[in-house]
């Protein structure tokens, strides 16, 4: 059975309560439970931090062992050579998503240190951007 | 049964023979008949140009009518705000795919004019990207 | 008597249609209609293109032999090196019109390539713009 | 019946003495003259000043008493957030006019703070560019 | 007894009047008289010009007199060096003030040519933002 | 009683010992304790983090409790998305304050992404802008 | 015998009319049968198009069969990303050719996404630079 | 005799009072008395002002009559187009003059509106550049 | 003795493990054994951290008691000013060491906050650069 | 008989033995004995230093007496204003010469200072392009 | 008797043959004779050349021996670090001259590396620049 | 035995003569006849020059014998694509070497040409760092 992660960067865990116009009402909690009923056969993990020390101490923990990362890094995407180092270094590959589409709100959020490094990007298809991720890695 | 035309952009008519160490070597034609199985209730249409104008002309045509368009604009992406004020002017939404990550390749295609109108953009996930984006309108 | 030509870019094939909060609910030709009337000594005539090398084979078709021309480039405006080059080989002056301003809207279009080959440039005042174009190109 | 001033900033009081390959050899007040008869329905002011700081008194003085105001501010186009800011205050609808083609000359003459918070611009057509904002006024 | 200039720059006479959603709807001469009772053993001058040259008279006269200036440039904050110049020039202490907050506003009003030469600077406050000015002077 | 949160930044904890030309050499606690008394009504507590996500956890934690916060980001000011977007998530009003006059520093210290979020910015008047911004937020 | 096409971009089919002091006076016709006499042994194509759309097809149509291709993009040097695809997919050698200085014209000019593409890059020597840009094709 | 304008903008009154580190503590009026002493041959006249406008005015009422101008912008060197366009569109010769090392200070010193449009410039000599600029004029 | 610690930042505990074409193949822990030897009179510390924050709180913890730093910020450097802030805060000597030649790298990697206000600066010597950093602290 | 230099910049007295992969391993000696067979008619010269100063003492001494020059300035292309005034001084034609397609090469690369006052340019044909330029000058 | 050296550097040995329209027809050695007669208690040298490197080595040889320098460093103003570190190295005053106004020219004209570190700059006022700045290395 | 060239740039001649308050006041030669004490069993060259032609000489002479070259490239380090080519074009290595912190200088300095193209650099620690590179290519 495929082990894939689901990685979420800082403010994520306010989802539901901060700027539902938007990101949505929804708990990500509520909706991770939802998406683990349609991989009964994935291994599917969650973890959030608003520290980016934590967010790359996870990559190298679990970036050699799991079959595949779906990581939305927040306000960390635009401004973190470190993270992005992180996701050049392992071996898992990762699916970069955002719930917004950044490419149209401000300019400092067109640039994403992730992407470049990361296997492909997801942008502006709200919660569902996850699931078409893990589908990606399901199915690769 | 939703209409959903997948919109190729230029030069994606050489897919298959064109550079395939970043577009791999299936022709979009061959890929094409294989997710239209996948999708039995949806009418999948598609339609390549290499002229600008040619595919302003289809997003009007179709776009206050079929349900979505997966559009992979190729080229234009960088460079064409005229087919970015089509995407805006139309009712269907509009989901942009890029084959190859094209966050990691030359500098002047990290920038698409296209993005910040689509309801989402994927990148970089081969194309498979087409069908994750099918699956996106289809479920919406 | 003077032939004069209206000519419309991209997308102002959907004008009445298209972003009515940003270009009002009329579309052009019935516009068109009404400003004929108020010239009955000048030949007017009506073009539209979403295709950037048929305008620019209009501009050459023509520009040796009217008046003048009412320009409104659309979204080729801020991108097209290759009609401003024919705006600049013609005889013809050519008055280049925004209906909207484009000034107060994204940054990308407060640059355009024809202005600075264009005997002058009216911005934001609405359908009335073509008008005073005309106005202007009848009186010289 | 309407009032509308005519407001012009710095330097043009030398016009028809200035430069006259670029602004041409009349002065404004012989011109100013001249359109006075062509709108007899409509009581036109004109004011002049080099100061920034009149040019703003003279928005505030009549920005909320006045139909309209066709300005051209000079060199201060491309310096000024006071004056646009005054534009933006003000009730009255301002039209931007300037003589010669700004786009066509130095780089730091194609931006304008005013046009943004204009009404609409008018460029490059010579005094003539007054009448069609004064026209556009006085049929608004 | 300490000497303190309000010195407001151009457009804040219309405080109360001009886009009441962003300034408020109070004018700056009802507020000017309620914090003078606040501040019963300070001498409280006030002064508002839209004109640059005046602005930096009025620096030039008090500068070298009183003992403490709050001092809001508005437009000119971003486009005077000469205001600048005065400010760093002089002896009292200058506190910029700015009643909304520039920096959520047009990238242009992001830079203050006067912010370096000012002891500091409160934005964003309201008209509050004057009197934390005045307290910050009157007991230094 | 409205509680209030002081939220210091990276190397504040230095204060006293680091560079004391350009932050003074009281400690910021013994700077606290003597605010404390200024404020007997209000409840005012105090937070240093060297960690961007324990600063995030912070505002996360007593954002939407508490009745206002005085942040000074010190470093983070110029590079962290992730703190502004914490900033903007949470429903406490929030004032930036900077020891120092940044404006008068290094060029990357004139731009803050917490600005445009926060409710106003108290910028160079030393440890008497953190006062400032307290005596705010209680009149509020 | 070596196949070799001659491609011109927009407004080059103006040539000869089009500001002779830049272009010159001979139509490219003119000159296309004189240097076909110098190459008895070369079969020389030449095709000419205001279209970018259909430059692409050309390319795409004899870039797999054709010994090699002299082309001169016109206007949409500086802007097509799509034209420098078809140059980059195709198997013929391209050679870029410029008939005047652009170099010594306005600094959009001075970009050309083709040439780093291309095989080489022939600018300023007039029309000649054509017949250069074939010897080489032939002796290659 | 020869009439010749020495034109000193903003700040530029508080010589001998402002930043003597920088500008020497001599008044320019003592200066000016000595110097005229030299030139018994030639009318020197005197001009200051901290209003832009006046500057404008004074170029105007004397640029067709007097034989040269000596012209310090002071913090308007940097900053306006109207004062270059005055330079520009009068007939006597300007010599642009700073007294410190521009060059040497904040980089929005290091461009100059004037440079462009003047005769020549004199930068850096301290009071001794008048006087040079006043021979150039004499022995012209 | 004198103590200098060898702080490593953020990925750096990867070494030998992640991308060994750029940085070797051999464990940091592995190299720092071997050159604890060559200093017998030196007593030499080890930290790592992937968190920004616990590398600031070791900056300031030892900064005022050890005589020296040899410091890889990782990606940090490139993005903190946070860190910076620190190392100009304490006062042992600060020696930036970089494995490989950042300069030959992306463009974003050419600008580190940190050289500025270290000692000095050692690049793509590979690990033989930590050894000349120490050799540097030790005979200083 | 025309006489011709053929003038080569720094590093290319390299050529056979530098970075052959990028200009391919025949030395500029042997090659230029070879052209001077073809062109029994013209008097071929040359002449290479890896001296600024050399090369523009060399422009100027026959740049007034020879029919045309032939001219690589290496590395000297993007840095040396010098050596473009000299280019721009003489009265021969210059045509400028790059072996490699300098335009698929760093950006620094892309911008020749020589380019905009040479007659022509011509990249990236090898050392044929010098054999192109004889033959232009030749039959100029 | 005071020393001073007129140093001119690349291209200035062409003065009166090279463009005499922007540099006039004269030599530079009759005009140095010329002024030699005026200053008869000053030695006046003279030294050009068009190697960076000579002109670094005069100015090493005669920079802390000579009372002043009059340099017009040509084309290497705009370019050479290594001029400007060797003007700030020497004791000697250096004056900055350009015969022509090089701010009314190419922009790459507008930014000299000398002028911050020269005593001062003369600019556009043609041979007598170099007398002024005589004049005033005479008289300091 | 290895022979290792120390190659110093421009105004490095000067040392202990130019700004010692960066620089040391120690001449280079003296400097040079310690450390050749320390490497006893190596061959140690010293060369320097203010023309970068012949340090562009040297490095071609000794390039493809030595077996390293430490090399302070003074002002050309920031100018000078020439040298850098001759750095990439020959065999041994080169460690770059600046004696004072370029990061902490003006801009322009935070750039090199060479750093790209050197195996390793190291700034900021005075003459040692002359010796550290000895050491690093004695050991290598």
């Amino acid at each position: 059975m495929k082990n894939i992660l689901v990685l979420n960067g800082p403010n994520l865990n306010l989802l539901g309560k901060r700027e539902p116009h938007i990101y949505g009402s929804q708990t990500f909690e509520d909706y991770f439970e939802q998406i683990k009923f349609s991989y009964p056969n994935v291994v599917l993990h969650y973890f959030q931090s608003n520290h980016e020390g934590q967010l790359i101490d996870k990559l190298h923990e679990i970036g050699f062992l799991y079959d595949g990362i779906v990581f939305n890094p927040g306000g960390y995407t635009h401004t973190s050579v470190a993270l992005a180092d992180a996701v050049a270094a392992i071996k898992a590959p990762v699916i970069e998503v955002h719930i917004s589409n950044t490419f149209a709100r401000e300019a400092f959020r067109h640039h994403s240190y992730i992407s470049g490094v990361a296997r492909g990007t997801i942008v502006g298809l709200g919660l569902a951007g996850y699931q078409l991720a893990i589908s990606f890695l399901v199915n690769e």
